[in-house]
């Protein structure tokens, strides 16, 4: 049996990681995520990501076209489920829509700050306004759209103006995004109870008056 | 009359930039604030923020020690005067607390998406979780105490139990440094309205039912 340390040929992966399951794409995905969020987005390399993924710097290029692919396909992660849930909640118009946008909210708020790491701080990099964000950008503007549409649909949310509704979607989106922040100073609250008492302070914001767990 | 344009001995700054009136510490400031927000922080080196304020490198050591030291004070900025106001606003017990709190969130949203440069979008650089930012944080700690404390002498607020206050002051405060991401989404709205509505749903999510410019 070979002990050489030199150059690996002919294999796509180097297994200095213990495998975890996990395929090639995803591994270098959370070790960007980690990176990114630690030692900020500037300060990695592409290669640092590689060798965290346990891979050569080449072998990341097979996967991704650089570091700014790595990032806009974890910024698409933090909004394209809540984007799914949020048309499959729209369509499903036997529920009370009071109801709808308090599960999307909920979720939301899971998503954002229940991954490993805390994507959503890498929103406001500045990096996020070039082109490649585009599809990140759009996956967002869907999903608040969506906000919209449920909050129309709630009594309190029929009742408002056109203007007053678009200031009330962006009221509750700016909730929604902006505890992240609220739950980085405070980890240690279940996330859970925090997803409902978050989704229940954006129904106060349009201006249901919340009673049990659907205000 | 000399043309020479070597190394100018015994000035402390340069002339490069016609004199804007502020201090050299002030337009260092707004330098690094101008770069650490469009190029990003770790891409903005001592010497980029020293030229672009005009001044050399060794000038700006005069006035701060280090990238994290303007960091540090760019970040305490958006914290210090908010504080300032919220502990006169606490001492002001003749007016009717959900007014304070009112005022207080309007003042707040203001000054965190009024200025030149988007600074709240600092606060979620890893590197904000060193020592030098310490500071920035126990101010920022101690504005959600005061944030918490009228919130507790408002009537909805004082009817919670402590758990839940602790709860809606946070998601408050979320709101709040969210909306910087709304804010600058849509550039345009105008500031004084937008920072009047998101006071109104903070004082929503605390119980209180809207009414006047004083909910």
């Amino acid at each position: 049996m070979s002990t050489t340390t030199g150059r690996r040929v002919g294999r796509p992966r180097a297994t200095q990681r213990p495998d975890s399951g996990m395929s090639a794409r995803d591994e270098l995905l959370l070790a960007a995520a980690e990176l990114f969020t630690t030692s900020g987005y500037a300060a990695t390399t592409t290669r640092l990501v590689a060798e965290s993924a346990g891979m050569r710097q080449a072998t990341m290029y097979h996967y991704f076209s650089g570091k700014e692919d790595l990032l806009a396909e974890l910024l698409e992660s933090t909004v394209a489920p809540s984007l799914t849930l949020a048309l499959r909640l729209l369509a499903d118009d036997a529920r009370p829509a009071e109801e709808r946008l308090w599960e999307l909210c909920r979720a939301d708020v899971e998503l954002l700050c229940g991954g490993r790491h805390n994507l959503g701080a890498l929103y406001l990099l500045p990096e996020v306004r070039g082109e490649r964000f585009t599809s990140f950008h759009r996956v967002r503007a869907d999903l608040k759209a969506a906000y919209g549409k449920l909050l129309a649909a709630t009594a309190a949310g029929g009742a408002l103006d056109r203007g007053e509704r678009v200031l009330r979607t962006d009221l509750v989106f700016g909730l929604i995004e902006g505890v992240i922040l609220v739950h980085r100073s405070d980890p240690a609250r279940p996330l859970g109870a925090f997803a409902g008492a978050t989704a229940d302070a954006a129904l106060r914001i349009v201006g249901c008056s919340p009673t049990g767990p659907c205000p």
